[in-house]
C-alpha cells in the first residue's frame, strides 16, 4: 500500500476545488486529477483553465478509479453530491471534503456512504471570490488544514490525507469535529455574520446615503465589505449547519458589545482604553505566526 | 492675498501629522512646514525622518509665522494643544485639524481660539499604524477629505484649505459637521467598535484558546484585527466625543444583528441568502469608486 493517492476526484470546481486541482497538478504531478461540477458553465470554464486534468460530464465519470474523492460544495449540497457519486465509487475510495462545519458533514456523508472511510477536512484558507475563476495553486500556502477524523479511523488513511495537504502547502492539525466547529464559529463564522450585518446596516440607513457609505468607506468600513462579498450560498449553509456554535459565540459577542456600549454611554474612557490596548497584542501574534501580513493597509496605499 | 499658505504648522506628529508634513514637502515644496509634538521621543524621530521642515521644541515656536495651523492630536487633546499654541499664533492664522468628530472639535477650538478663523477638516484615510514612523506622503492619494466649516465662514479661506488638500492628493467634500459625524459613525466609528469588540471576545473565550484563534484567523477573523490594532487613545476619544451618533448607529446595527440571529435560529435560509447577496453589491461599488482594491485577499496570498 502506497502513501500517495493515485487519482483524486474533486466534486465542485469553485475557489476550493479549483485551488486543490491546480495545486495537486503543480506539486504532485504524478497524481491524476478529475473533477465535476453540476453547473455546465463552471465545467466549461474549469476545462479552459485546466483546474483538473480531466473535467468529467457526470459525477460518476469523475470518481471512476479515484482512490480519494474530495467534496468541495456548499454544506447543504454535500448529501446530494455524495448520492450522485455513489454508483461510481471504488469500494476503497477515501472520502473527504473542505466544508466549514465538520460535525454536520461527517453526519451527512456517513449516512449516504456508510461503507466508506470518511475523513472530513477543512482548509482554513480562502478569498472573497468564488466560482471557477477564483482558484489558484498557492491558496493553501502556510494556511492550516484541520482534519477531523471520527474515532477509530485508520491512522494510515489519516496520515495519507495529511501528507497530501502538506504537499500542497498546508500545515495540518487533527481536531475533534465538535471542537473544530466551535473554533471556526469564532474565527470565521461570527466574523462573517458580523461583516454581513454591518454592511447591510450601512446600506439601509435613511440618514446616510449608500453613496456616502461607499465614498467614505476607507475609514474602516471597507475592511468588512471584503468578507461580506463571499459566496452567499456557501455562507447560508454555514449558518444553517453550524447553528448552535454560531449562536453561542454570537451570544458572547453581544454581551461584550453591550459592555462597551455601556462604557461609551457612561463616558468611561479608561475602560475603552484598556480594551483597545489588549486587542493590539492579538494582531501582533497573528502577524508573527504568518497568518497575515504587517504591511499597513494590506498594500492598499502604495506604500508597500 | 494669495491662494497658497506660506507656512503650515502641524501640531502632533503621528500618522496624520507626519503624512501631511511629508506630502506638503513633496507636492508643495514652496510652503514652509514646522511641527511640534508634546512627546520628546516623537519630536526626535520626526526630526530624523524629516516629517516637517523644522521640528520645534515648543508649540509656540512651531506656530510662529504660520498662516495655517493643523491640529493632528486625539480629540481629547485638542483643547490643550490649542491653549499651548495660542500665545504664539499670528492673529490671521487659519486653524484646522484632522479629527474624526467635527461638532466636538469645532466647539472646543472655538472656545479656546474665539478670534480665529477655524475650519475643521477630516481626511478619511489612515492605516492601523500610529506614531512618528507611521506617516507617508501618499496617504491621502485618492481619499476624501471632508471639510466642515461653520456657517458664515469666509469662502476664500475654505477654498484655500480645499486647494491645499487637493494638492496633496485628496478629493474634497464640504459637509455640515453634524452630518459628517453621522456619516463617519457608520463608515468608521461603528466598524472600529465592532472590530475591537470581536477581537476582545475571541481573546477571552474559555472553550477556544487564544492560540487557536490566532492560528485559524485566516478564516475571516484577521480582517477585524487590522483596525482593532489602531491607536487606543485616538479611538477612546472618538467614542467619547462622537457618542450620540455612535450609540445611534450601534442601535440600528444591533437590531439588524438580532434579525439575522433569529433567521439562523429558525433555519430561515432564504432570508440569510437574500441578505448575503445584497451586501456583495456594496463591495463592488467601493472598488469601482477607488476606495479599495479588488485583488483577492488584499495581496495576502501571493496571487497579486
Amino acid at each position: 500500500m502506497t502513501m500517495s493517492f493515485a487519482k483524486i476526484a474533486i466534486i465542485g470546481l469553485g475557489l476550493q476545488g479549483g485551488s486543490i486541482g491546480l495545486a495537486v497538478q503543480q506539486y504532485l504531478p504524478k497524481i491524476a486529477t478529475s473533477g465535476y461540477d453540476r453547473d455546465p458553465a463552471t465545467r466549461a470554464r474549469a476545462a479552459e483553465r485546466g483546474l483538473v486534468g480531466h473535467v468529467a460530464e457526470t459525477a460518476v465519470e469523475a470518481v471512476q478509479d479515484a482512490d480519494l474523492v474530495i467534496f468541495c460544495v456548499p454544506l447543504g449540497a454535500m448529501g446530494d453530491a455524495a448520492r450522485e457519486c455513489a454508483p461510481g465509487l471504488r469500494p476503497d475510495a477515501v472520502i473527504s471534503d473542505v466544508g466549514s462545519s465538520k460535525e454536520a458533514v461527517a453526519k451527512v456523508l456517513g449516512e449516504v456512504l456508510p461503507n466508506h472511510v470518511i475523513i472530513p477536512a477543512h482548509p482554513v484558507a480562502g478569498t472573497e471570490n468564488s466560482g471557477p475563476d477564483a482558484g489558484f495553486a498557492s491558496l493553501f500556502e502556510g494556511r492550516w488544514c484541520i482534519i477531523t477524523p471520527a474515532e477509530g479511523t485508520d491512522p494510515f488513511e489519516i496520515e495519507r490525507l495529511s501528507v497530501l495537504w502538506q504537499a500542497i502547502g498546508a500545515r495540518v492539525e487533527i481536531m475533534a469535529p465538535a471542537h473544530h466547529d466551535r473554533v471556526l464559529a469564532v474565527t470565521s463564522h461570527l466574523p462573517h455574520l458580523i461583516a454581513y450585518t454591518i454592511v447591510g446596516t450601512a446600506g439601509d440607513l435613511e440618514e446616510v446615503t449608500q453613496n456616502e457609505v461607499i465614498k467614505y468607506s476607507a475609514g474602516g468600513f471597507r475592511d468588512f465589505t471584503r468578507i461580506a462579498a463571499s459566496d452567499p450560498t456557501m455562507w447560508r449553509d454555514v449558518f444553517l449547519y453550524n447553528r448552535d456554535a454560531v449562536l453561542h459565540m454570537l451570544q458572547v459577542f453581544t454581551e461584550d458589545l453591550t459592555e462597551l456600549q455601556k462604557a461609551i454611554r457612561l463616558g468611561d474612557g479608561e475602560k475603552l482604553f484598556d480594551h483597545f490596548t489588549r486587542t493590539r497584542a492579538i494582531r501582533r501574534s497573528i502577524i508573527e505566526q504568518g497568518q497575515d501580513v504587517a504591511s499597513a493597509n494590506f498594500g492598499r496605499d502604495g506604500k508597500v
